[in-house]
């Protein structure tokens, strides 16, 4: 369930004026922004667009982008974009790093069901005008760009039914993997990227079951193993994932420095899905509330849209 | 353009009234199933199969499948089959032969543009309850797996946008390899697979001009070589897909004994399509027109059903 408290039916054009009027004369008021954009749907807030468009022949993206800084900035431009939008944009920054961000790539291309995937990697075209996996082709290499590329390219069969015999023999493919050290087998690979979900996660239940340990943690080594690290990150997104948001999380709050990035980026992409869930893993693992600790991490107006988006700030008026 | 002749608005009830006579009684009246069949487009054939349905609770695909048989059977159940799902079909036979079709395959994924592969790999799912990618994967090893697994997962960019530095850069890459004879080379599928056509087409050009040979004639090399036989394929799909059905219908029927798969498959799938081209393309190619050659090597109603949809028998009433 969303963490997001929005009204039915905003006027996007009220709500288009007052986000103007809020960043007009000397200073902007954030406040006024938090209130409006905090509180509405991905729907509303693309009317907010549309209608700001037209009346004031102005980006809204770009308006707020000048008026609006740091962490604040960057997560109000992503809580902005359209879902798919976001998340090419996502993909795509996360590649231009020096050392790319394989694990939020990883995220982006497994969490989401297989129709869902088509939809960020139409928007990645339209976008960049090439397409997702040729720009991870492009930016990785060696096992990892096997792996990413397979991860990126799959249209997986979405359907429920599971065929047992194969989860087994499937279970031992990959323990017999894990025990050779082949990571970077290429039956791992198959059976990661051409499986559908519901087949995976009967696989690694098979594993467990059979071999006694769960398939992220055979798969622990050497902790600067990105390889590695990309299978974890795979097989977490795609058996629980919103345990693995939950992790993501707390990783990010219990960083030396909070890891902003991955802070905003969960919150934003989750927030109008199952950030309560999320919320309430994140509670239960860590005895203390998720609220409570990004309200310590974090300040400002930054802090303060954080808050709302996770349904905490709820008494401005919207 | 299409070779396929159909009349614009056909009485779907009495298509399947009449086609319910020709079934009925001592023997079939295959050439009234023809006379309809082979002058209908794939909408029209759909209505014909709901009609049908709905009067007499029985599957037309299923009856014509009793009724009628050989080759001429199996080119008049891929004809009734909603163009998607017969892809899906054709890609399911070639993979459980016990040596796989692979160029059957290529052809089928490399042929299409995005989106159309994507309705294929939808139908596939529907039928098979896999996906297209996960069963080519089973049913594959080895180099041609990878190569395959790769070109049916991709969703292309299918702009028109090309780089022509790329293109050079990628044309080098390509022959590079081709001269260290690493045809399995990984950055040959990486560009194969996940680059645009219209990039593509771009980097083979570069490569004839840089080079002064085309790429697939730089890929020929030991005939039984599956691996290279599918890499050929795959560039020639891309390149001039009409060319290549030129090419297959030409060696279906100059093999001793008639390819009679073959020659069903490029005449059914492409009769809406591209047929008069292709036509066109062997006709100059082989100084000596399709028509002929089919009639010479089919006959019996086979022979009158690809030749109607040829467009060379239209003298029949419909």
């Amino acid at each position: 369930m969303a963490t997001l408290i929005a009204p039915d039916h905003p006027s996007p054009v009220q709500d288009a004026e007052l986000i103007r009027k809020a960043c007009q004369g000397w200073g902007t008021d954030e406040n006024a922004i938090i209130s409006i954009l905090g509180h509405r749907n991905a729907v509303q807030r693309k009317l907010i667009r549309l209608a700001y468009e037209e009346l004031y022949q102005e980006d809204l993206v770009k308006r707020l982008e000048s008026e609006l800084s740091g962490d604040f900035e960057r997560a109000v431009y992503r809580w902005l974009l359209d879902p798919a939008d976001r998340d090419a944009v996502l993909v795509n920054v996360a590649l231009k790093k020096t050392i790319p961000d394989y694990r939020v790539i990883v995220e982006i291309v497994c969490v989401h069901a297989p129709d869902e995937l088509l939809t960020v990697k139409r928007a990645y075209q339209l976008r960049y005008k090439h397409s997702l996996e040729e720009d991870v082709a492009s930016h990785t290499s060696g096992d990892i760009r096997k792996l990413l590329v397979a991860l990126a390219s799959t249209y997986r069969y979405n359907g429920d039914e599971i065929n047992m015999k194969l989860a087994h023999s499937e279970a031992s493919i990959l323990h017999d993997a894990i025990q050779g050290n082949a990571f970077n087998h290429e039956e791992m690979i198959r059976i990661l990227c051409t499986r559908s979900k519901a087949q995976i996660l009967a696989t690694v239940n098979c594993y467990k079951d059979n071999h006694g340990t769960s398939i992220t943690k055979s798969l622990l080594g050497d902790p600067a193993d990105e390889f590695l690290a990309a299978l974890r990150t795979a097989f977490r997104c795609i058996k629980y994932p919103k345990k693995y948001f939950e992790k993501v999380l707390r990783n990010a709050i219990n960083k030396v420095g909070t890891d902003e990035d991955a802070l905003s980026r969960v919150i934003v992409t989750r927030a109008e899905k199952d950030l309560k869930e999320i919320k309430e893993l994140y509670n239960k693992r860590n005895n203390s509330s998720l609220d409570h600790a990004v309200a310590n991490d974090t300040s400002g107006d930054y802090k303060v849209f954080l808050l709302t988006l996770l349904g905490s700030v709820t008494s401005v008026e919207f």
